[in-house]
């Protein structure tokens, strides 16, 4: 089948909503502000709602084109601000797609299919500053704020339960480690989070498609996958459904780290398909500009990327202004040197013309275009380290104190600023990368990848990464970047995509639990009593995978039947410790107590003779 | 085919040794004392040298017949000690294969294929006591803590580079969090251990074939993976298989959770055919021949199925003597009840009598047992938490002391003894089990069953227990029972097993990693260099899962010449990180440093006029 009947195909796979689930949505002050959610219906009448990532796809009222995009969200928003201008953009060159695309009459063909994608793009009027930073210092709370604080909150009435356990029971508190987590997020808490910089709301005014996700440390712990085309493999069809399936499992940022081919038709279909932020490393796009040659690098080929980008809507860009020519030695007794591929890049050309970085140099150039478009800095970290014996190096933390100083000239220009961490770190080093980057970045959110705790498990690194994730979420870190099952070994396919995202879900969810967030260990809860209870359908559908999981139990017991038995697959019919659990809580409700406390009031050790017959 | 066909042709896929590796054996201060290691050979002409755990399967000079089982390891050992005499044994029941045996032929041609497996068994001479810690505790070092001794060192000099950096560098020293890990395990070390009750050598003199191995806070931590025939599924070839599987994978323990069919035989296979220690939990053989009633349960049937197992030759039995009558109830408001399938028999019993447990009262009596076959306890953790939000409460932490007072009264036979733990535990509250268990244990050895840190990832709980897993090794559990994809859904196959174990190989290295074990990063800089050398081949071979890392590459990057390739697929050719730190490596080796330190002079704050083009 030719390519797009071979997408069409995927795409409608990945509309389905997932079982028993209906997709509402929450209004806010306003009609226009209405924020999704994805409501399961379990088998005993009960109801539970959770965070949802996925978007119009999975919504079936909605009408999907991927060749026109997604409808306008934030567009009203926007426009209602009256401090940004439609202008004619930045005209579109040969080499915005690569300097080297083979197929011409293919890319034609691409960016004829992505024509209607285009949008004259927006900017600040001139003087304004149209980023939330600078709206939250204003003491202004934005529809924007607003969806953030109903998306946190979700559906608070069916954890009720759940919450008074957690309320009762000191057990059952979370450790915050430092967080600051209220039991309502008000509009106004999330206004001032960002006001101080301690979160962000990625959403560049050229990308009104987005449902706004708030990054920050007493907000849930969000994950970011990352997709991109490359020079080897992968075609434009393909990013657009791994989007699509990545946000169906629970991406709540994706990165768009294209390197190869028609790089920016790539963006426009993405960005215009997304509903959650999209971020970029436009370092990688300017390369491809030069032909792949870094020492040929320019500020005016950088800054000129940026505008492009940013036009596009892109949310955040990951730029490496932290890899400054002095810390470049500091790598070169590593075990493994330079692992960033921007850290690399701007390492290259600061050697080569052995000067300053130009990103350190223009910094503050280039906090004047991301404020035009609410651009979020990922400031990132070029000098992490690639495996645990470089982790936590003189290198890697210089690099983190120069990160918080760009950090305070970002906020100067109110420009909103995350902050990028390792990457490859051992279990016991973990927390030394949290309290250093709490302490020089002054709370900015933390972003990091993994941290894988070892390095011997390739083919498994989503996992051994996940432990460090889960760890460091805890600890305080905002977002986590996936790893997935084919880190270090070759390009993610669709399978992998899922499969790191899951681990990721994991890892933030076991942190949210963890820190004590209200309502985190409801849907926990939920399921657990569901699988207490023998409702097998509720506890697939609670899951983070239901089709998986009932797939799993399918194996060994396929029967219908088996969905509502009273057993399971386990131990068999005959022997079951949950069926035997509840029997002891009918005997219990016998007057078990009674008789065990007066058992207790003998010492515990009554003397009990042994039947003859045992 | 036929069964046994198909068994042959699944054994003879799992014989071959790993890529590039050599089975090669480590001679102790006796001729018959050989460790085993795996010694990776790598393309630069280095060797990195693992634990091996696969036993002779991987030999491929060794012959294997699993109707004869392996050869003796320690029975000239045992033979020495003269303290042990051959008897006939208890007769073989009809019970003992299960009291609903459907298929009578089936058995009798499974039992008569087993036939070359019956043993006569040993014993304890009278008044002897044959456990490895009363002959610790009388200052013996037997041949089992030398070979555990060495088998812990492993090959140290390649090790040199790796260990010589960490000695260099404080940053890269671990945490031990309490425990004394010594830089080079002695054979009197291990005594010590072992008399102190710090570690146990599983290691039933009925079980010649073991390679021994300890468990231990202060020695590397190990992983069990749990095997088992079921009422619904599954055959006795599938189990064998499944051991031989797990133990290639690294598995350091296995336990036969068989519930079903033809248990007695199923165990004959798996004991004679097994290099790990092998263990069981008796009450499951029990309950069977009570046809399933937990109230039908006596002491007579219970100790008769302890000696029948001891005979057989299992390693260790869990015994779940805490589950006491007065704690029943502090389950009953749970929200999940009791999960342990032996907990729940025994509590059930309990109310069914409304008395004190017979194994609690019997305990004595079963550790007269134990110390004629040197069968280790693993006190069961029979109330341990079922769903995040039963965890840490009332009957857990009953129990657990319970076991503490346990554990003093099986050291009083000197009966080795370790603990089992959780189960469902939250990240925040992993702490308080471990500290709670070193206290009223006695630093007896922890093996806990992940902890899971999340309840909704049905499909992918080894990824959520691993992160548990991974941190209470880290503060100190010496053993880690698997948990496989399937858990919660149903009985693992082949894959399963792999999956679980592999995830479980990450958190117990993650563990040494963090503490600090000598040498336990150092495969990891192995294979970080061999990355950063683009030494490809070298890179999957010393993962965990080599095989799976070379498919994961050649899916993208198929052809033989991108094994030598100076790139990856993440980047391609042009583009690659690794290969630009390379040449800034270069770069700086030019005398970059004294440039950098120059620059660094001047405050770093060098004005560099920006270029026309740029």
């Amino acid at each position: 089948m030719n390519a797009p009947d071979k997408f069409a195909q995927l795409l409608s796979l990945t509309r389905e909503p997932f079982p028993a689930s209906t997709k509402n949505y929450i209004t806010g002050s306003r009609p226009d502000l209405r924020v999704p959610v994805r409501d399961i219906a379990l088998t005993n009448g009960e109801q539970v709602s959770v965070y949802d990532t996925s978007g119009p796809y999975t919504d079936p009222a909605a009408v999907i084109d991927v060749r026109r995009g997604l409808p306008s969200v934030r567009g009203g928003w926007i426009e209602g601000r009256g401090d940004t201008e439609r202008y004619q953009g930045r005209p579109q060159q040969a080499l915005d797609d690569g300097s080297k695309s083979e197929d011409a009459a293919r890319l034609a063909v691409l960016r004829a299919e992505a024509a209607a994608l285009q949008r004259a793009p927006l900017r600040a009027r001139s003087g304004a500053n149209v980023t939330q930073m600078h709206y939250a210092r204003k003491g202004i709370v934005t529809p924007e704020m607003e969806y953030v604080a109903l998306r946190e909150n979700g559906r608070r009435e069916w954890m009720a339960q759940y919450q008074q356990d957690a309320a009762r029971e000191q057990r059952l508190a979370g450790n915050p480690m430092g967080a600051s987590i209220p039991k309502i997020i008000t509009p106004e808490f999330v206004r001032d989070e960002v006001a101080r910089g301690r979160a962000i709301i990625p959403a560049n005014i050229n990308h009104p498609e987005v449902e706004p996700m708030a990054i920050g440390r007493n907000f849930k712990v969000k994950i970011n996958a990352n997709i991109g085309n490359s020079a080897v493999t992968s075609s434009i069809e393909e990013e657009v459904e791994k989007l699509v399936w990545a946000i169906r499992w629970g991406a709540d940022n994706v990165m768009d780290l294209s390197t190869g081919k028609n790089i920016h038709t790539t963006r426009d279909w993405i960005v215009r398909n997304s509903p959650v932020p999209i971020g970029t490393v436009p370092i990688y796009q300017a390369l491809e500009k030069v032909g792949g040659i870094a020492e040929d690098l320019t500020w005016a080929i950088f800054r000129d990327t940026l505008i492009e980008q940013a036009e596009q809507g892109v949310d955040y860009f990951t730029i490496h202004a932290g890899v400054r020519l002095a810390f470049i030695h500091l790598t070169a007794g590593r075990r493994t040197g330079i692992v960033s591929r921007g850290g690399s890049i701007m390492a290259k050309w600061c050697m080569a013309h052995h000067r300053e970085s130009f990103l350190y140099e223009h910094f503050e150039d280039i906090c004047d275009i991301m404020k035009q478009y609410d651009v979020s800095f990922s400031l990132g970290d070029g000098l992490r380290p690639g495996c645990a014996s470089d982790a936590n190096d003189e290198a890697q933390f210089a690099e983190l104190h120069t990160l918080g100083e760009l950090t305070q000239i970002a906020w100067k220009h109110d420009v909103q600023t995350m902050i990028e961490g390792p990457g490859h770190v051992p279990m016991h080093m973990i927390q030394a990368n949290m309290t250093e980057q709490l302490k020089t970045c002054h709370e900015a959110p933390f972003y990091t990848l993994g941290p894988l705790t070892i390095d011997i498990a390739p083919g498994y690194d989503h996992i051994a990464s996940a432990i460090g994730a889960a760890m460091i979420g805890w600890m305080g870190t905002a977002m986590l970047c996936y790893v997935t099952p084919k880190e270090h070994l070759g390009l993610p396919d669709r399978d992998d995509v899922k499969q790191g995202i899951i681990a990721y879900k994991i890892a933030a969810h076991a942190a949210d639990v963890a820190k004590g967030h209200p309502g985190a260990r409801a849907r926990d809860d939920a399921l657990s009593q569901a699988r207490f209870d023998f409702r097998w359908q509720d506890q697939f559908n609670l899951g983070l995978d239901p089709e998986t999981a009932q797939q799993y139990h399918d194996e060994t017991l396929p029967k219908d039947s088996a969905k509502v038995a009273h057993f399971c697959s386990m131990c068999g019919p005959k022997f079951c410790s949950m069926k035997i659990t509840q029997e002891v809580r009918e005997f219990a409700a016998q007057g078990m107590q009674e008789k065990a406390e007066e058992f207790r009031g003998t010492g515990g050790q009554l003397y009990v003779p042994i039947q003859p017959a045992g």
